[in-house]
């Protein structure tokens, strides 16, 4: 693949005879049918996305973080400084923050994407530089992204894709980094599902209630801008309410689905880029699983809109790929169960009496 | 320690200073304050365990399986035969079972407790043979131990935890095997929590309405005779309704807390066992960590009793530990993340804006 257009091309459909298969496999091992609950699902969900059964173990590698700034934190939706997206990108390609830690835990890396970040960055480690822009301008007032950009945004997204599924990834899993990215988030649901701001809109990183009704408002302001300029393609209304890290993981989310690898989504801004993803790519959502629910409000309606039900569910609101790494070991417990299990005839376990 | 009665005398409290010391902690590193959720309360919470600011990484090394048999089988609680729980036995130490895939995905091992099976087991590589009773009494009918046999099943669950602990634990995972058992475990849940017996009994590994109907009887039986027999001593309860595996595993219990050691919890069978070491040794359960909701409504009627809200709910119903195992990765994730992550200050990160 090389491109958006060549990966929306490519997506299919889940294989039902490798989930057929993985199911009855699972019914020959040795425990009570179907007592492993929602790892039976998972297993048969993946082996139906790899089209092969058993499905390969869904290792990662790395966990991609796409970094970018966004216009709209001129209205004051945030507490933190935009300067903190580029000081955190450091910190991550130092190791030190909480995506570090919990990635190495599940035995994966970091890889940053700056996809958008308004700061020169020096190179480093871990840090691809893929910039389309130096941020977004501010959704409140205008598109925050040109159709050329979002479609480079969403270009980079699948390349990155494309890179990790070569070098022997078997699960991407989504990561994002952006000061004011819970905004267009909260906007990009609001479109896609039709809730109404206020139902969507949380509180981010951290904010009292005057602050939580000016997001609200300036989520509405740029869905009303956005209504006024009869934008109703799924592409326009990307770029018009951005951001460039979102779309970038909209592009790799309908890669991973292109790819057969199944992709682990975070919190409310990965839910965002799939919420688009299934816009711009229909069925790319059986693609996904939802690795846990945020506190965002917008999760857990993007997440319904979906039909993707997360799988834990700990009060996270970091983002940074933090919830899709907690869940992957429950990801990869699932395979391995259809993997190395014994099974009723090879223990010489009684089955249950009929 | 030498036994049950030590431990329960050594159990002391959470650690405030220590629990105090790590929420501070957490609020100077790079991440907005609280928001890794549950994951912040859980480092707390094993730092008060521990008592040690920041608390050490929770690793079992291994899972402890506690493995007998139940007289109440003639009752027809389960459509599975009695020999299973041996054969299950033999396939825990061939390693083919779930919770052998699943500890060993969470980089742990097994092994089996011969505490009351109902049949004479081969020596075998992780299998103790520790065995009070070739299995229980018929609850419905007469009590299912002795009081000698529920003090000895006490100790074993003590010896084993201590064991473990020595050889260098820093957590204690819960593991069960016996078919029949989620018979005694909803018995003791109702009786300690006062619920009815048609609330807390569930459908064990599968069982029809009828099936149920009859067990719900059978639970009634035991706690009518239990009641009758003026028994009201939790020793005595335990002893009244048993089963062996579920006497050590309170015992297990209590020790992990008595030692500073968390206890991650599994699913009915290990819940109950909780149950009863609260009733034993008030207290004990705020060294408890559950690790997730299984199906089997008696779970969320004991978890409730005892203030533990589960991390994992995957309809999880095969018990062994393999809830339990699937939760160790966010337990030791919740860790890491204080032990690992960069402060502000060290990461060059600004702070929120007041």
């Amino acid at each position: 693949m090389v491109d958006f257009v060549d990966a929306r091309a490519r997506l299919g459909r889940p294989d039902q005879v490798a989930a057929r298969s993985t199911a009855a496999h699972l019914d020959r091992l040795t425990k009570p049918r179907g007592s492993l609950g929602r790892l039976e699902a998972l297993a048969v969900q993946l082996a139906g996305i790899a089209g092969e059964s058993p499905p390969p173990v869904p290792e990662p590698g790395v966990v991609a973080v796409f970094a970018g700034d966004h216009g709209v934190l001129a209205e004051g939706v945030s507490p933190w400084p935009a300067e903190v997206t580029a000081q955190m990108v450091a910190n991550f390609c130092a190791g030190g923050a909480a995506i570090n830690v919990l990635a190495r835990h599940a035995r994966a890396g970091v890889v940053v994407i700056d996809v958008g970040v308004a700061a020169d960055l020096s190179p480093a480690d871990g840090l691809v530089s893929a910039k389309v822009r130096a941020g977004t301008a501010n959704l409140a007032e205008e598109p925050a992204m040109t159709a050329e950009e979002t479609t480079a945004a969403l270009d980079v997204g699948v390349a990155v894709a494309d890179d990790l599924v070569t070098k022997g990834a078997r699960c991407l899993i989504t990561g994002d980094m952006g000061i004011g990215n819970t905004t267009p988030s909260a906007a990009l649901i609001a479109a896609f599902t039709g809730r109404a701001a206020s139902a969507v809109t949380g509180r981010g990183t951290g904010i009292g209630d005057d602050e939580w009704a000016r997001k609200v408002q300036v989520v509405e302001r740029g869905l009303a801008r956005t209504a006024a300029e009869a934008t109703v393609e799924p592409e326009a209304v990307l770029a018009s309410l951005g951001g460039l890290e979102i779309a970038a993981l909209a592009g790799f989310i309908v890669a991973g689905g292109a790819a057969r690898v199944p992709v682990l989504v975070d919190g409310v801004i990965a839910v965002a880029a799939g919420v688009v993803a299934e816009a711009l790519a229909p069925g790319c959502a059986s693609f996904c699983v939802a690795g846990h629910r945020s506190i965002e409000p917008g999760a857990s309606a993007g997440l319904e809109h979906l039909g993707l039900s997360p799988l834990l569910d700990l009060d996270l609101r970091l983002g940074e790929g933090t919830g899709a790494c907690l869940a992957l070991p429950v990801l990869q417990g699932a395979v391995r169960i259809v993997r190395e299990m014994a099974t009723f005839d090879s223990a010489g376990v009684s089955d249950k009496q009929a």
